[in-house]
């Protein structure tokens, strides 16, 4: 079980092992078999990114059972996403934005982020463990009123991609059960969302399996798994953090 | 007006500007001032690439009034896009490939491409120029019959984010009217559209200005204009060519 930073020090990206308060600090590709150096970092003196830098970010929608149930969804036949693009990207301790460009409802969605650890093309369920590295938080942060503002197309990329609104962190653990854990979001100190993640209806192996038949992943993308009950809307100076056990807890403030 | 490329040549990435049936290799950021060096290459002899590497691929639907008129389409309030993810970008004289995890119908979309080049985060409709370096063939190659198959999610990014359905080049031709374009699709040596850039909802300026608002936008991002009439299938062996004139023909085959 280890969990991986990236972070700036000094103007320079880094990357390395955080032990309790302490970085080991890393070269090579954090991917590949890298290397320790013999340098450590103190959290609180560099400034933490994003712990991988994805070609894609995916975003399921509609992936828990209560959360179907709720909204008296139909159970999908098959993984339903869209993306988050490259711009929205956010790392834990940055400040989402409301957009200057939309005044109604931003809301948060707290989710189990799948961070894959090498390229995947059409790999089985059973490979699919082998392809992932490792786990992150999402909030999956969403402009939510313009999904279906247009009624021939629903904007999923545009509400959900705004910039700051990809937010993940604060590390990539390795060396967990995924169906062992839960995602817990709070909004200012309020607990909003707390749920199983053995409640997907396509757990990670399988949306990994799926999805690699469709396109290429590469190390350092994402799966955001989909956010279950509990979603909310976030004030402006509101405080929001998701947290899950054995990896920590992502906390932003929005404005 | 200049015709820019990036080629592959005994395994390194370049760029430079292709005259007549020369490239001259240059060197430094493709969209900040790179400095012509001493080399030239014939293209028979280098493999092109895409030619830029878009940090995102944004694709309009429904923009030209031909198509909204066929289709019964409403003329939308606002740009409806989608992504197509960096594992589908494929460049001139590459193969297109049917994906194997789908059986259904896969159709070309011949569109004009926008290549951004600088960052811009809501610019006006005034400065939008400023921002796009030139302009690209596009096949926007879509799996038409996911689109719709769950009635609850439209599959956009997924039926149009295989890979090697983002198809871009053969350059980047800089100092065009795009409003004096046409695009013209050519299926196994038959026309299958011919149309004016003129018929644009929303034209290249507008989409940058209205699109920057939301994300921002950085040099090399492309932003394909959605398609008119004459959207076809492919079958396996099709040879298909999309020709702009001023940028040139951006062709594969399907297989």
């Amino acid at each position: 079980m280890d969990k991986w930073v990236r972070f700036e020090h000094a103007g320079k990206p880094g990357f390395g092992k955080l032990q309790g308060d302490i970085i080991t600090v890393y070269q090579g590709d954090m991917f590949n078999s890298p290397s320790p150096t013999t340098q450590t970092a103190a959290p609180s003196a560099v400034k933490l990114l994003t712990p991988t830098q994805p070609t894609k970010m995916i975003a399921i929608w509609n992936n828990f059972h209560a959360l179907a149930a709720k909204l008296n969804q139909a159970i999908p036949k098959e993984p339903l996403y869209l993306i988050k693009t490259s711009n929205s990207f956010l790392a834990s301790g940055e400040v989402i934005r409301w957009p200057a460009s939309f005044d109604g409802k931003v809301v948060f969605e707290g989710e189990l982020g799948v961070v894959i650890g090498k390229t995947c093309k059409a790999v089985s369920e059973a490979e699919a463990p082998s392809c992932i590295f490792g786990y992150t938080c999402i909030n999956d942060v969403t402009a939510a009123d313009i999904i279906n503002r247009d009624p021939a197309f629903q904007q999923w990329v545009r509400a959900k991609s705004f910039d700051t609104f990809g937010v993940f962190g604060p590390v990539a653990a390795t060396g967990l059960d995924p169906l062992k854990l839960s995602v817990k979001t709070v909004l200012n100190g309020q607990e909003r969302q707390n749920y199983p993640v053995s409640d997907m209806i396509f757990p990670p192996a399988k949306l990994v399996s799926l999805i690699s038949q469709d396109m290429t992943l590469y190390p350092g993308d994402v799966i955001c798994c989909g956010t279950s009950v509990g979603v909310g809307s976030m004030k402006p100076g509101s405080q929001i953090e998701v947290t899950i056990e054995g990896i920590g807890t992502l906390a932003n403030r929005f404005d």
